[in-house]
């Protein structure tokens, strides 16, 4: 079953990879020549969707080959100049990695944390912009996937935007499903992944950024591959990637788009994926379950749950079981307590998040 | 036709991305739980399989999103220490490129430059180590996909070992089908890609190395997504990519290395392509063309040829009328003189390269 390669996938509810449409699929079934015009078009044609999808006729989306993890490296590096500081809003596992890039890369930083239940709080990052001028930015992770967190983007970027820092976005798990306009929500730079709320296959990320904030990071990158401003200029002249591009992932983003057209574009996605959560909450909650957040922080991505009180859980015994069944879920990631999360996203549906809820009625 | 996404492809006479088999590209028709058993197993599976090729129990495959380049930047920053010094040997655009990847990642780096159509010489190689003992590695590019040149790598490596340096060798156009073995050419690490002579599909590129010389890379990276150490530890802790894989990329390339089982392994991959270049050869050397390398120096993966004398070359009306004719190639990378290069690899057979020559012979 699950473990026949051939066999029918299980569906995934999970943050990415996520389970997708067989014509998105199907566009990875061709060869194409990375420097030949058509993959030229694909690639421009990509790249102006994805700035779209982001709201500024001045803005430009930089894919850049591998994982998000990749994009939001590639960010750090390429937006912090050497002698910047990054001030880093924490309240998961993904606020935490932007830190340890910061280490790894040299870029000097400095952190808010609060627990993985709060979101970060505008009057204390005001406070700290206040005390340290040395600050040049701000990064936050929009969903945080570790706990399903919305985090309050707007304000963010208000108190970044009064103190005239300059704010970094790891918008991985939200982009194409949570609106995130530049114009009512100013960034320097914001990182996401063709394979989370886009639908498309997983292997390329990317950043879209303001033109003048690329043109400013020349020579900037502590990386010849996670150059942004480098692989902007490559684009900008021949239209073809620096390096070879996975065309196959390319091409299935593409369609993935004219998924998203064709459900009604972001405002759609994001009501579908609100209907999976709802369906979710109230079934689960019906079983006993208790969600880890009050559902006005909850994002229609991931929800993580509580054990059920007073019934011995063990993870890989209830994930098992739920495998034999069909679905796919993936185990807490929280530091303080015991949890599992369901994935929302991909090409699930409400009837789907039914099915699913029953299935775990019938293991408790 | 070729501009027509939903259409047949050209053959891909090009040294990457390359045409593929069917089989390989219909395993990437299906979703994949990154984190689930059959996916550890097939990572696993793969990542042994891969170590195998380069002939060692001792030796583990890292594979890294991305495309080649990104797993010799990961390989130079995570090989050599920040108090190291690497010499690389450079007859063409990737050896240059390894420079500058060093340049950006602050490793500090000598150069030993010779013509593109020259092999690099064991000799000179030998006085440079002999003259600066601060050399603690050297780095080759196997076959130069510049011009389609095969480095001496047995020489190299002999003369490395002798004085107690460690090599380094991007082996990206090369690996799986010129023999790369580890007990005679002694290597601390060989970065190659999915989608060159394993024919499998871009997206993930891999380092193949001793264990030892993996323990050895802790915490040395400038970086988290290059870090072949905490990579490699990601995999060996539990069978997990630390970042998202592109899962259809990886059981392409897992279909790919059966095919390449089917053919008769690297033996008789080799034999392939050495019939496709010189049935290229011949066909055009018969209408005129001269190769630009000499046969003893061409290795059997991409072939550089100048144009006809006393004829006008424009090279974008031959890529055209060829692409007319349902076959793409590549314009020269050379520095000195106009040429154009035809790849030999990929699911290409020598009744292909046939076709190709009348095609040319057609348009001249």
């Amino acid at each position: 079953m699950a473990n026949d390669p051939a066999g029918t996938p299980p569906l995934l509810l999970t943050p990415g990879p996520l389970t997708t449409a067989a014509a998105t699929r199907a566009a990875a079934t061709r060869d194409w020549g990375s420097r030949e015009t058509d993959f030229i078009e694909l690639t421009a044609r990509l790249r102006r969707r994805l700035a779209d999808l982001a709201g500024g006729d001045d803005l430009v989306a930089v894919p850049i080959q591998g994982s998000g993890t990749f994009a939001v490296e590639a960010m750090l590096g390429s937006m912090v100049p050497a002698e910047g500081r990054v001030l880093i809003l924490i309240n998961g596992a993904y606020g935490k990695r932007m830190a340890e890039i910061c280490r790894r890369i040299g870029r000097a930083y400095r952190k808010i944390e609060c627990a993985e239940d709060q979101a970060p709080d505008a009057k204390s990052l005001d406070r700290a912009l206040h005390a340290d001028p040395s600050i040049t930015h701000v990064a936050v992770v929009h969903v945080e996937t570790t706990s399903g967190i919305l985090n309050p983007l707007e304000d963010i970027a208000a108190v970044t935007a009064r103190h005239g820092r300059r704010l970094l976005i790891d918008a991985m798990s939200a982009f194409g499903a949570l609106a995130l306009d530049v114009n009512r929500v100013k960034f320097d730079a914001v990182a996401a992944s063709s394979n989370k709320c886009l639908e498309g296959l997983p292997g390329i990320s990317f950043v879209i950024a303001p033109k003048d904030v690329l043109s400013d990071a020349a020579g900037r990158a502590p990386s010849l591959a996670f150059d942004l401003h480098d692989q902007w200029r490559g684009f900008e002249a021949n239209g073809q990637w620096r390096f070879t591009p996975p065309t196959q992932i390319v091409a299935a983003l593409d369609v993935a788009l004219d998924l998203l057209d064709a459900e009604g574009g972001i405002v759609a996605r994001h009501r579908r994926y609100q209907a999976n959560l709802d369906t979710l909450r109230a079934g689960m909650t019906g079983l006993g379950f208790r969600p880890y957040l009050p559902e006005a922080l909850s994002a229609p991505i991931i929800a993580t749950f509580h054990p059920l009180p007073n019934n011995s859980f063990e993870f890989n015994a209830f994930h098992r079981g739920l495998l034999d069944r069909g679905f796919a879920i993936y185990p807490g990631k929280l530091t303080a307590v015991p949890s599992f999360r369901v994935g929302c996203i991909g090409q699930v549906f409400p009837a789907d998040m039914q099915r699913f809820v029953d299935a775990v009625s019938a293991l408790i």
